[in-house]
């Protein structure tokens, strides 16, 4: 293994309905001396693919009924309430607090609800900069989500493109030669949370580059398809 | 923000019941050309701090139920059980698959427990790095766990030291001048995250060195008493 860098984007400028996100993004980068390489992953926010989408609604942020209203109606099951907590299921799969739906980063009165397909999403990025530039990188669309059992939220990815989401490590041996028993590694969240690192809530850093990524983390799939726990595997409904 | 970088540590000799880890991946980390510096972060694997502090116990990996009465005394609570997986509670609060028992990278007949308190073990590396250096390091004690509701698994911090494991951001306003909405970030999960990508459960590398981070990243606190989330504002018991 080899060491990995984790490079923030500075001066990604405010995103608008039907920006195209791969030259802004490759300009952004290429503008702090750090232009994309072939190999680099980009992990870039939800929230500026959100908005690039026009995924943007009106909420007024003190009417709670109304923000209830479109956590259910971006929601296709209620998992749990407690108080102003909603955590539900998204239509994608994601079982998440308030729908994935964000007032942070976006204007007063405005809502960012998630990407319709962040899959497509990270692929429209992806294909974006190979046409602009001919590079060659893995994608993913990055969202901060809760955990059941620990405190504090970590980013994962919701979408992905150009990297396989889980490795399977089936049949690989460990350092003594026996087969090793954790076999799936969710590289795609691992990759959203070192790109967090970097991004920071409060400073709306929107992207991340790494650097020095495996080749093993190449490859074809979906977060939706790969990550998204099946049903009928889920001891938590 | 400024980049970070994940350094995989190469050439960390067997450990042994006894052995102490500060010099011993201090000293792997200076012999590649890496040494320890001021600011680091240094990741550990549970694996190689069980083995230091001997929390290896004999067990027939091919006796299913010795196998489960060894999970049973390692656990407070069931959770969930399904066929061969046992979701339970640890005495140190973790909510986890057999009760972190791990027989990867251990010698055949043998399992690796939980250390008693891995928040402790942390501060022993950190204060022997200190003692022996006089360098100032963060330390993480990390395994891998799976997820609620998400294939595959990640690593995350069981113990750390010299760091804030939940980063609180209450009164951070966004890049609109708005109050946050996320508030608590848990840090220590995404260094633990981060520092896995360039360890590979196959290649045995059991640490890995982040350098740049943050300074917020650095003050007091521990895994068990700030990460695990209390059992009153637990939604799925």
């Amino acid at each position: 293994m080899r060491p990995l860098t984790i490079i923030p984007v500075h001066g990604v400028p405010e995103v608008r309905p039907d920006d195209a996100l791969a030259p802004l993004l490759a300009d952004a980068a290429a503008a702090q001396d750090t232009p994309l390489l072939d190999g680099d992953c980009l992990v870039v926010t939800q929230k500026i693919v959100s908005k690039a989408e026009g995924r943007l609604v009106e909420l007024d942020p003190d009417d709670i009924a109304a923000r209830h209203r479109l956590v259910e109606s971006e929601s296709v099951r209620i998992v749990r309430r407690r108080g102003d907590l909603v955590i539900s299921e998204t239509k994608h799969g994601f079982i998440c607090a308030n729908a994935g739906i964000d007032l942070s980063n976006v204007a007063r009165g405005q809502a960012a609800l998630l990407p319709d397909d962040p899959d497509r999403s990270a692929r429209r990025i992806r294909d974006g900069i190979a046409g602009k530039a001919g590079i060659d990188v893995g994608v993913i669309v990055s969202d901060t989500f809760g955990r059941t059992w620990r405190r504090g939220v970590t980013d994962v990815a919701i979408g992905s493109a150009g990297l396989v989401p889980v490795l399977d490590l089936r049949g690989t041996t460990d350092s003594y030669g026996r087969e090793l028993q954790v076999t799936e590694v969710a590289v795609v969240d691992e990759l959203a949370a070192a790109a967090d690192l970097v991004m920071g809530k409060a400073t709306g850093i929107p992207v991340a580059v790494i650097r020095g990524a495996d080749e093993a983390w190449f490859g074809w799939g979906g977060v939706v398809a790969d990550v998204v726990r099946h049903p009928t595997e889920d001891l938590f409904r």
